[in-house]
């Protein structure tokens, strides 16, 4: 009997909620979302419109935010519980990686700032408000009450945030802190010839990965490389690259299915540059407490995606902010 | 700011892992589940014939046992992890639900057996078989190695068990055994006019539902309602309609949208009369700690499901084993 | 050797191309197909709304036309060239049936005009407007320039009309006008125990069907049963559902695969009561030039549609106009 | 008022009915086609072997021949009646394309034999053999009687065949021939930069395409591009790259959808290297009897397929068979 020796980690981060996109178009950008992604825009607060995704139980899902810049600003995690997040806070304090309290935006309260090692904005955070409770009044309602807005019929029709994937300069580094801060588990990475890891997938929960760091060639810290975004079905995505071509989007790749993850992909990117992808999972999720990482190593990635699809040159070198 | 007050559930259950089926055309309900739903069987032990779906990581998903009459056997969950799992057994011991430890069977180690208020039996533990490790060798490999099996490209091309929906004649008391003994959070319900539940849906971790109970109108304690399996895309189901018309199998509803949760279904009934539930998700999932259950009245539910079509006689009135 | 004694039909009718549509309340009509269809408004011309699907060739393929009540006004048919037009007026003088030429309207040009055994209206013409060469100076061009206009992506996304089915008091009279006077092909009919046909459906092409009869239990004329419009994919359907479910348009039955034809359904009213289908056939098309009809008894009819769905209620008692 | 000055062509020529594919591994080529596409064998006549789809309501789909390389035999065409059979016939001889009658083989009768300008070699036949009246009464049935063969639900599915894209050493005159000899219509093509068309698209009746062919670049005679085969959705297309990436077979390229005719799309090679495509058209047809064939510049081609892949250069450079 194969008796696993890891489980029981921690549960005190439960989920990606939201992330903040810096653009230098940032009208553009918001119209992208609304008319394309089929966000909804909740709310305006200085260079900054928060949109929502339908069904995002909370405020917002994503926040565009005018810069000089693309690139990505904070990316917010809901804790497990008030417990969770005094927890989680003590052990960032503890561990060097401590940050500030600040009062909290549009839609979440009280808010814990940090950084991972290669400089990217987190804020951990409890209190939220529910899109339910704070924007029924006011908006229109689901014709279901069990999911927050109007199921919208309109471009992508996006669900859901599904997953930040970051440039990083230390992939190990970046990768330990998803581990040991975060709680998160490791579920499959590509490990180069010499044994160091160049790209780490890691989940929080049951879907099969959160949070993502991915090697940046050029050294610099604190950039992006995608956000992802959940839609229902493979179709959803082929419907999605027509409305994308009538719209002049910039496909960069896809639609296939990634050898990785098995996702089924598109990237495009959004007005200012950064990279946005539509993924579907189908049904796989990650249920095993003690999931053993899949490694790929460069000989398997030179094999291309799942069904062959060569990986295209920019997937490598693109990345927001630019660098000069 | 709408501050929750719960959140910090404990996580010792991490996911339903596999369920036994008694039938008394035992091999009939293996070639339904082998040839048309594209399970692999795995292993054969006395009357009973081990089952896998393609990307289960463990060793069996369902577990077909000749008897006198179908029903539902045994459930298996694993625990989040060895401490996880001894809390857990230490819980129901002092909450007067504890059961017994036994050896544990093919694929799965020692295991902890106990039932909950209706009688369902259940059994609780870590040590686990990966199929990967085990079976790899005598076995076809897949393509990708993050699958455990290669994709069956047969039928209904079933990837993994998604939950598993008791009849109960006190849905208040198996609800809150759940929830309390088992970590359970309601995700939605279904309320009598007298307040009082008659379906419960709870879930384990990211996935909407994993364990669900509906009154048994019968008063019988123990029956099981359905059995769902998840395929990963809207189509399949639509092409597994095809594939049991063909075959013979008594289609009983769908495929059509449930209202509640939003999952897309089919129900069909295997040759010894277990209600089997094909199901897809899309890409929804609750992720908050403090879901607000969804409640549902008799009044919604007689708008029938959510496309508009109402809820068959049977559905009400099937269950396994039949009441004499 | 089993040969066939047909084939060799006249092929002068080319395709179904546009219908007229009768609303009380016309405005709601065309919001109904402009915002929920994704079609757009191409003209107005006194109580008419021209409205046309992105993937059609000609200038319009619905025309809303303010009345009194609902229905179905004029149907127009395309010959399949100038002599084929001349060649099936000619035809229809002679055997009874002739009607009018008219100058033609929006789009089209010179008409002839006749009128089935049961009264309704129908329009036969050649010269046509192409969308592309009269529209794409004003209007937004596709990103691909084999399609008319720009893939909306937008509600139902619908892409051409594909379907008639009329109420006919007599359905042999009105079947042997589709053979005898345009050409048509029975491909499958319902035959009732007396031996009679109650439901017939015609192609004229490699469409599975294009012109449909079902019997009036009311003994009416000139009826509309439900106008047909084709989208891509059965997904497209699923998400219809969602968006007439979010949209408050009641929707009838479905969706689900008919037995007959195995066509893949939704029907809704649109908001005057005219009965509307979305439809997807799959790749199934009928190219036998001596296609054997299949015929449906009412024994084969009771067991339902294709997986199981029992025929709605209304679908044998609803038409319009209603009969008072 | 725009006024077509084409229409009114000979309709003598139904549609493209069955291929034969040359294998120097036959067996392979027969099991590829009959496990992973889902073709039932039907009959074997000395190297021959053939093979149904599910859909076809003749009696073979595919004829596969032993030989010493790879490539196309013959092409049967179905004519529109009797009478089309003799005034083709007739047409072929007067225009010095003239061949000969033979006897026919397994499940159709006599059968004229003649050869395009590019040597390869077609059959035009009016009696056949319908599968459901001789092969229903000793081989499966489906549920419903409206199709041939039961839905196999295994591999690819395909319902039926699509098209056949020819090499041909001089692309006008091969064109030509399906024009002025077979009754085609031109509803698209490649035109190089010198104004000659490199690739032609003709159709018979409503479905976009049924005869292509492509320029040799080899100079090279009588060779194939690829046959293409039909299914019902997109879907089917994603799960049969699955099925083809665990079976081994190569994926060249796909899926994706292409720029022109819009197809879904997947290439891989038989066993022999006979390039397959599947294929998925929506529910794009071509009706106009006087379409506008859409033109494509190298200029525009060299934008890559609608959602921007690039063409692999094996596009351009494999056929069948292989030139020394």
């Amino acid at each position: 009997m194969s008796s696993s020796v890891s489980g029981d980690r921690p549960r005190d981060v439960a989920h990606l909620s939201a992330v903040e996109l810096f653009s230098h178009v940032p009208e553009e950008t918001v119209d992208f979302f609304v008319r394309l992604m089929a966000f909804s825009e909740v709310a305006r607060d200085g260079d900054s419109v928060y949109l929502h995704a339908w069904d995002d139980y909370e405020r917002f899902t994503v926040k565009v935010t005018g810069a000089s810049r693309p690139g990505i600003g904070r990316t917010w995690l809901r804790a497990a519980g008030p417990q969770a997040l005094e927890r989680r806070v003590e052990h960032l304090e503890r561990t060097g990686f401590g940050g500030t309290w600040v009062d909290g935006e549009v839609g979440i309260g009280r808010t814990y700032l940090f950084h991972d090692p290669d400089g990217h904005d987190f804020g951990l955070y409890w209190d939220t408000e529910w899109y339910a409770e704070t924007q029924w009044d006011e908006r229109p309602r689901p014709a279901l009450k069990n999911q927050a807005e109007p199921f919208p019929g309109r471009g992508a029709n996006i669900r859901r945030i599904d997953h930040v994937n970051y440039l990083a300069a230390d992939v190990p580094a970046a990768g330990a802190f998803l581990r040991d801060q975060l709680g998160g588990q490791l579920t499959e990475q590509i490990v180069q010839d010499d044994g160091v890891p160049s790209a780490v997938w890691y989940h929080l929960g049951e879907k099969t990965y959160d949070l993502v760091h991915t090697a940046d060639r050029t050294g610099s810290s604190g950039r992006l490389h995608h956000v992802a975004f959940a839609v229902d079905q493979r179709e959803d995505i082929l419907r999605a690259a027509d409305v994308f071509l009538e719209a002049g989007v910039h496909i960069e790749t896809g639609p296939h299915k990634h050898a990785i993850q098995q996702t089924f992909f598109l990237y495009v990117y959004e007005p200012a540059g950064n990279r946005i992808e539509l993924c579907n999972a189908g049904a796989r999720l990650v249920l095993a407490p003690d999931w053993r990482p899949v490694s790929w190593t460069a000989a398997e990635r030179a094999k291309g995606q799942a069904w062959g699809l060569k990986t295209i040159d920019t997937f490598h070198t693109h990345g927001t902010p630019p660098v000069d």
